[in-house]
């Protein structure tokens, strides 16, 4: 936590009964702890104690606190493109909102049918923060970036088949977004995500204290 | 011209004393002989003969007749997303013309400003086929694929740079469109999408003359 | 719709519930609903309702309506390499006939055997639209293209081992083909080719109506 | 400037005449105008009217006018990995001052020698917004996304020869930072990372303003 | 062991009857024979003999005899990034201490928390010659290698997601690691890393014996 | 000459004064010597002693002794598909001579017009060794290796652009040529090709001679 | 049978009970065929026949007939690397026996251990074609190449792990062999390797029998 | 110098007045200074100067002074496989001198004419390190790891064309190779070799000084 960030740990491939572990101890201190990509069978260990911990079942995580939001932050707006996006638009989602964001999802509104992301503008217009998560072209992006005037955060997610090259060509849209000012996360790193868009708010919330540096 | 194509060579690379020499033999027969990829070695070769051809600068293309318009066919119409893409985006129009399609250019369109493609949209939506020009992100054809109900070809450029990878961030977009139905094309392959817009046109010129297959 | 396309579904990797439910909804309401490369699991969670739905095992297709075939239009010709190939062009065959396309396939007649290629070139001359399906090396689309005049749509398949790469060798093979005018799909994008030659047979039938462009 | 962003072109590429012309036309209107990745013969035509413009040699960048700091802003610190990646490192600085940002510089602190890093941590404790610049192995963001807690925006460089694959390998090790949080640039995009940098900066005024959204 | 290095082989992808025939023909001979990557058909198969051999289950290696280290030899210091490296951490602090040489164990170091390194820099000090093991961005031989003289042997390995492709992400960083004088191994080469580290040992062992050649 | 090849050299970037040299020494003892990818400055260098070398243009190859024939050798016949790929051709067929091979060409007979290659498919029948060059899509091996029944060696060029990845698409075709048995060498490697040839050819003369193995 | 090679499928990820329908028409018919990459469930589905066929486990081959080995040809020698190349290496043996070749079976004398292969030169010296079968650094054909005089097909296998890309390494290895004249197939194509082989020698029998092009 | 490793710049790409600067200052200070990869112009700046440095041409280095070799430490072996090779094999060479190693050369025996290298052998056997140097193939390493019980270092180059990928090839025949305890270098980086080549040849010094770790 030595920058502001609670404890988390990436699930997968760890060793089911080292995670239900950690998170006893930390469930006993009652610490914070955030796991990501939370498998089965990491799912199995923890079952014993999961009535005492928060579980996300799309988002894929469990904490062992449920969020605080910071009400005093910008709201964070996460975007999704397609169907297949929802796993890691909402680890974003829930994410920011485990570390005090306050969190806006608008779903589903990729580039195909550009009339459904029309109606989304006034709410996109009022977030503080936009975190846009797309699969296959991964172009809403660039579109949202030409649109908007606040800080982009783009999640590259392994959605679509044969050259999407598990979200390759989605995040090389991203890094060649026409419009400039993007800042691109791995694939499919929604956790990523949600951590810089906390520190943006962390930064905006010193800047307003006047510990501007 | 055996598929009702005049005969056309890409000049790049090849030796330029033969290339003139080609030209010679179809100014001579009056028959049509499309250059496009015209570098400079191959233009100084051409230039005792230049008076007589046809020389589109930007296009890098040269011809021994002007286009004849085919008014009956539908109108190609190019659209272009960056100022770099440009002379991709004139090879398509030029070859377009001189295979005898009427042809309609909109340039600088592209994602990072979506407002000036808005503009737009009654022009695109009178066309008959629509062929669409992007480097670096390669979003437009996406985006016009979403508002379109025309066949869309797709031309990715090489313009950009770092993960732009000459064009194969493009490309890449392209191909994985969320918007379905669009052909794509070769990296900088203005030439054969013109190919393509026309096969499409003469299609069209089958179907409407009853020689419906 | 907007675009005159019915309403289509990737399955694949979707919640089956959730595809179960849309579908019953456009049952209800006698709307077509096309879901594309339909897994065991989404046929399951289909199963009670699968009476009243069009089956199509080989392509992977389940959809509310039968085709409704469109007399008025040109031909689409499926051609296809090899015999694992046959699931994918499947997918471009019955997709085109539920989007309304007269339709007519041309299996195995890969490069590797001219001659069973050769005995079908008459049935090809008579076609509107060529859509070429191939794995491996991908080069049949390349001898189509030399040899017949209507717009080619080429579909790289993931079928081969090795240096095939899933398909990306097949892609390269149709970006490069020497015949100029081949419209290039992503790997496996049977879905894409079939409505890219559903766009253009509605061009042909606007240009026949007069409204030409 | 839709987006408070003043007018930048690349230059790169570009016809250096037709770049001449529109800083003459900004020139003229008194209106800021940017051009980054100003080659010799785009030099050559601005030469004219040079001694009405700004020219950042290193940083390759020529301005109509010079920066205007916004005091209220939070500062911008430029933290650099080697020799070679100073034009990129310059190329952030400079836009950042050109848009507006309080700006440092800190370079040549690479992972190699973290000593010289060390003596640095004061002055990056007191900066707003980290942008960390490196080539090679771009290593440098892991390791100071593992000590700072603001927002770190990294740009991978083309410097390095061999494996680097002209920034790919500085790229790879950025966007797989083991400290999260880090939003990525295309490779030599100091100009990107300059504007995200302002759009956060611009976020924590209008939070500091109490237009928190 | 022509090369002063036992038998040893890679078990993986190996009919298990087959490796279970070897070892028993190994131990009766008494010579020692070591099997990395050791599956669990491979397991199952030397179920039946497994009690007169050593297992290390997390390194996945069997192996006919325990270690007999050469207290002679300089200290091998495996140092690891994160915890997901552990089993190819593993495979070589098992491989070295098989083939003799006095191992220590620095696990957990990776560079997104640099103080747990600094505390361990005294151990790694005294050590003779350093594997350093790492996963995702592949940044800690950088590090490492910018701290310590001793000769560095840099493992990737296939940890993290996405862009790390498998490993490939961490090799290209070793490869271009900014402080010179690392030499790298395949991806996940922990019994490679262990053999160099041996060999180097077994030098320093000739150069002290005055056998200096 | 060990294995019953003259001495070859490869000249692209080895010192001028270095190739002019060995040259030197094998014209005096009237051994044969063959220098391939002769680049200009390299012919520079030669330009004295050229009068009693013999130099083929095109082929860019450089010998100190003419072809001699071995008649009783089967014919090895060079086709190709394109102009642009007629420079790795003549290297095909000049090596072939100058190793002794009868040697026959069929160039510019590429998938793009089947029909220049029916007519040539007489002669084709009579060689005894098929060696076909072919850039862009590479299609033409598997078209000839699904007519023919000789031994074919597959050259891929680097002709072509954008997705042609210099060759490498080519060469991805012909490694995966439908039609079985077809020999693959680096792209633009019409030296090896011929060597390949020469040694089917000379392992045909052993046969012929009763040596048969 | 066209070009004097029996019928061959690709039985993986063909349908079981269509594979064993065509056995079936050939067992009756008494004609040879043959089925390369027999998975389990193709197995399975030919169980009730397989007492009356040829079934090659390691090689994974199904076959109508038994080999017919024409004594007038020579031996084709088919030399492997390591364990694990068996497969493919049987792949070759088998196949090359069945199309009618006298074949020897050179395996498990990889370059790390040259001395293994010293001892069988005399073996390969007097066979008339080499097949080299090597996975990981695919480094055993280069130095066969280097020894012997005659035709060298080369075979990378998938075999190896992390930057062995499944076969790429190996594959690039013999395609930059410095030994020039060495045939390269695609990975794991023993099938493909024997069928060459196969040409090349019914290439010699024609020319023993004076069939000389 | 902390590392007990002259300070050395890599001179390409550098401001060639900055490296002349630098030179001037360590040449009176009498320190040693080595620039690796001097170009023309940083050669041109360096000229008033040069007389009182030393020059290496072929390696393109410039240092100081001149190498001091330290007679107690084993003698470092370079090994390289080809003529093109031989800038990175004296760039190995050069360094390692001035580095303070006794250090050989051999050069030029590649693996496409083992019996050069079989001659060597004996001198071989005798070296302490080995650094192996090749292109092309990249499959010398592979065969003296087979042969020798030295620690051996594989530096590829960039020497090839087509799929050499300017030493991918080399640098993946190198990280896969059989012989299992090669440490391997980034593509053409001699210097990095010779740097672990003096740290190896260090830790021999102090295990032999019974510092013993
Ligand atoms: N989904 C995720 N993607 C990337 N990093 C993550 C994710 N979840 C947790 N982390 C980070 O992974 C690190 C934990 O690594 P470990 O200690 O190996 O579990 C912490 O720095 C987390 O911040
Ligand atoms: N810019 C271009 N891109 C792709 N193909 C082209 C281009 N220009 C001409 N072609 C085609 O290239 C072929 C000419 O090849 P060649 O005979 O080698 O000059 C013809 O089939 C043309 O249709
Ligand atoms: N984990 C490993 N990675 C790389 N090489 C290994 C590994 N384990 C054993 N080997 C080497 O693999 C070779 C054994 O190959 P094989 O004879 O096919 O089992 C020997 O040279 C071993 O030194
Ligand atoms: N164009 C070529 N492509 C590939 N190998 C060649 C070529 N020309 C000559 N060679 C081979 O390259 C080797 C000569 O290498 P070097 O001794 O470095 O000149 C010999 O084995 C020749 O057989
Ligand atoms: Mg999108
Ligand atoms: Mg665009
Ligand atoms: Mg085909
Ligand atoms: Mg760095
Ligand atoms: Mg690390
Ligand atoms: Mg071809
Ligand atoms: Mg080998
Ligand atoms: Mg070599």
């Amino acid at each position: 936590a030595r920058t502001g960030i609670p404890e988390a740990i990436l699930a997968e491939g760890k060793d089911p009964l080292a995670v239900a572990e950690i998170f006893e101890r930390y469930a006993r201190s009652g610490d914070q702890l955030i796991a990501t990509r939370v498998t089965a069978p990491v799912l199995d260990a923890l079952r014993p104690q999961l009535d005492g911990l928060q579980h996300y079942k799309v988002a894929r995580i469990v904490s062992t606190r449920p969020p605080e939001i910071d009400n005093d932050r910008a709201t964070v707006c996460v975007i999704s493109a397609g169907a297949l996006d929802r796993p890691v638009a909402e680890e974003v989602a829930v994410t920011s909102r485990l570390l005090g964001n306050p969190t806006r999802e608008i779903f589903d509104v990729g580039v195909a049918g550009l009339n459904r992301l029309v109606v989304e503008l006034g709410t996109i217009e009022k977030a503080g923060i936009l975190v846009v998560v797309a699969g296959m072209d991964g172009a809403l992006p660039s579109v949202i970036g030409g649109l908007a005037s606040q800080p982009v955060i783009a999640v590259p997610t392994s959605v679509g088949y044969g050259t999407s090259f598990k979200g390759v060509a989605a995040l090389l849209t991203m890094l060649n977004a026409c419009s400039p000012g993007t800042g691109v996360m791995n694939i499919d790193n929604g956790f990523g995500a949600a951590v810089l868009a906390t520190k943006i708010n962390q930064f905006g919330q010193r800047v307003s204290a006047g510990l501007r540096e």
